[in-house]
This record gives C-alpha cells, structure tokens and sequence, in this order.
C-alpha cells in the first residue's frame, strides 16, 4: 500500500487557497492518485452545523468559545476523514487547519499561543500535515479579492488581518521544512506554477514508496 | 454589595436535580435573594444550538469532539452569563458544570481525566463553584425515573452510567468542602429538606458579607 499524504492550504481570506486546492486536486488526479478534499471548519454534516455557527451566528461569542469550536471541528475532522483516508494511503488535501487557529485566534485575537499548541495537539491527536501551503498575500490585495461578501471572520477589520499574516510568517519561520510559502499576490497560473513546483518534488518523496 | 454565590447542581441523569434546583430558586427568592439560573449544555441562543447538536445529532461525533463542544458552551455561560452575575452580587444555581464532564466524558466514555481537569480549567478561566451538590442515586431507580424517554446521552447503556455515579462520588471524596453528596433515593420533599439544611449554612456562611 501507497504512504498517504496530508496536505494543508493556510493564508488569509482572499489569498486564492480554495482555487489553489482545486488545481491541486485535478493535477493530481490525473496523475492517477486517489485525492480527498476537506475543509476547516466544515467537513461532512456535523461540521456543516459548527462552520454555520462559527461563520454566521449574529450574537456575541467569546473567543474562547469560538476557539473550543474549532477544536471540535478538527477533532472530528481528523478522526472521520483525515485520518482513514491517510492510513488507506489517499493524498488528503484540507482547506484550512491548525495554523489557521494559531494565526486567527493566536495572533490574530491575541489568545495564548502556548495554549493554543496545546490544544491543537489534543485536537489532532499526532496526525500532523506533511506539507503545509501558505499563500501569502499582501493585506490590501486580499481585501479587494474578498471585496463585500464578508463573513463574521472576514468583517474582523484591517489591524486583524495584519496580525494574522504576520502569525502565518512567524509559523512559517518556525517550521521551515514543513510549510512552504507561496507569494499568492500573482495570477491563478503563476501561483499554481509555484505549488506545482513545491508538488512534485513531495508526491516523488512522500508517495510510492 | 453582596458577594454572589455560584452553587452548581450535578449527578446522574433521573437523580431530580433540575427538580431541586427549581425548588431552590423558589426558597432562595421568598428570602429576598437575587437568582439567576442556568444551564450546561444549553445557556442561552448560542447553548440551545450546541445542546442540540450535543443531545440530538444523529450521526457518529467522536469524543474529543463532542467534549470540546462541552467546553465550548462552558465558557460562554461562564463569561456570559456566571461570571457577570456572581459580580452583581447575585446567586447563580447551574444544572450541570464541570463535574459533569469529569463523570460523563471522563469516568463515563474513558477520557484522560487529568487533561479534562487541564481543558476545564481553561474553560472556567478561575470561575469555580462555591458549593456543588451531587444528587447521588441508585443506577436502577435513575433509569426508572428517565423511563422512556432517552437522549443521546442517557442511551448510552447501564455500565457508562455505573462509571459515571462512581466518578461523582471521587470528585465527592476529592473535593469534599465543596461537593455536598445528597441522597436522591428518597422523595422529593426528603431530599428538599436535605439541600436547605446544606444550603441554610452557606447562605449565612457566604451571602452578605
């Protein structure tokens, strides 16, 4: 049997992560490998349920809350889809995970990093990403990209945003090997040129062994 | 100003402590005091949507899952709705809190205890309760009582609800000046009397200082 391979896209909202993953799916599929897609908050009917709280509940949820909510999210992510599908030896492709919650509840929010590892970890229980995309994109492109069409996470203002790509960075610095940063300000073809690039030398790695 | 008081109200499902909380509140208001009741999981708008997907989902929710949902609805009613009372000098009762999920997802479904204690104490962020009583009941006169009418949770079988009873009566040895274990095998009225007598102390002990 195939090693599986777990992938996640990071970046802010509007760096172009969801296309990106998409391309990826069909690159590899014609390829011939077996590609599963989820995605944070919100895979399968349970997470359907938290990501509509999470993403469009009109009341006030305290950050800590918000961040239990997540971790729920995750927890069954990887427990149900993420997992199997590794140990069946699929590339799983996840929009968005635990970096997400370092950089927007982290730094973004300004809750305890310490604790958010912490907490992820439990999350995860060991099924780490074995390579992780950050598109980075400048603050002000990503706010054009995402234009009016704003969820609660997206209308968090500019400052906010600010932070959360400087967590992305700092994450970046902190695991070099696993996440790999892609400048995300080009078009759609020159971004997947990037990823392609980065792609191909993990599947020559990681799968058919 | 008073000085609140946060009492909390556990045990087994069919042990009668929403029964006795209702009771409470009633005895607590004819002296004049100022109550305010509340529940885990479902405080509030954001509580009613977790309690229903935590009593009634249908489908597969892992444990990790379903007790990060547990927390995430437990620092919202601390922040929310607790934390602001006890402030004002009023007397929180509250159907269920932590030592639920130290019974439940711990002794119960068999979850790390010392990471629940850890995840809790995140959750409470320092607020915890001045007294807790534990309706203690027999295994077979609780499922008497619950007859029929089974969520999610009180299907889950008669050895998960031993454990459970057992793990309340550790935290009763572990915490005995603030777990107060009552007897629930009697009638209604007798176990009343029992709380007041407990209750009629901490009034005087903790409430207009």
């Amino acid at each position: 049997m195939e090693k599986g391979l777990f992938i996640t896209f990071e970046g802010a909202d509007g760096c172009g992560k969801s296309t990106q993953l998409a391309l990826c799916k069909e690159y590899l599929e014609k390829m011939g490998k077996d590609v599963v897609t989820t995605i944070e908050p919100g895979a399968g009917e349970f997470g359907q349920k938290l990501r509509e709280i999470l993403l469009h509940y009109n009341g006030d949820v305290c950050s800590l809350s918000e961040f239990f909510l997540f971790l729920a999210d995750r927890a069954q992510n990887v427990e149900y889809t993420i997992k199997p599908a590794i140990h069946q030896g699929k590339i799983v492709l996840c929009d968005r995970h635990t970096d997400s919650t370092v950089a927007y509840q982290g730094y973004g929010r300004g809750n305890d990093i310490d604790q958010i590892d912490t907490l992820n970890a439990i999350a995860v229980n060991g099924t780490i990403p074995d390579l992780t995309f950050l598109f980075d994109v400048d603050t002000e492109v990503a706010a054009q990209r995402v234009g009016d069409e704003k969820d609660r996470m997206e209308a968090a203002g500019k400052e906010f945003h600010k932070n959360v790509r400087y967590g992305y960075l700092e994450l970046a610095k902190k695991y070099p090997k696993r996440i790999k940063v892609i400048d995300a300000n080009l078009t759609i073809e020159e971004v997947f040129e990037q990823v392609k690039s980065v792609l191909n030398q993990y599947i020559k790695q990681y799968v058919n062994k």
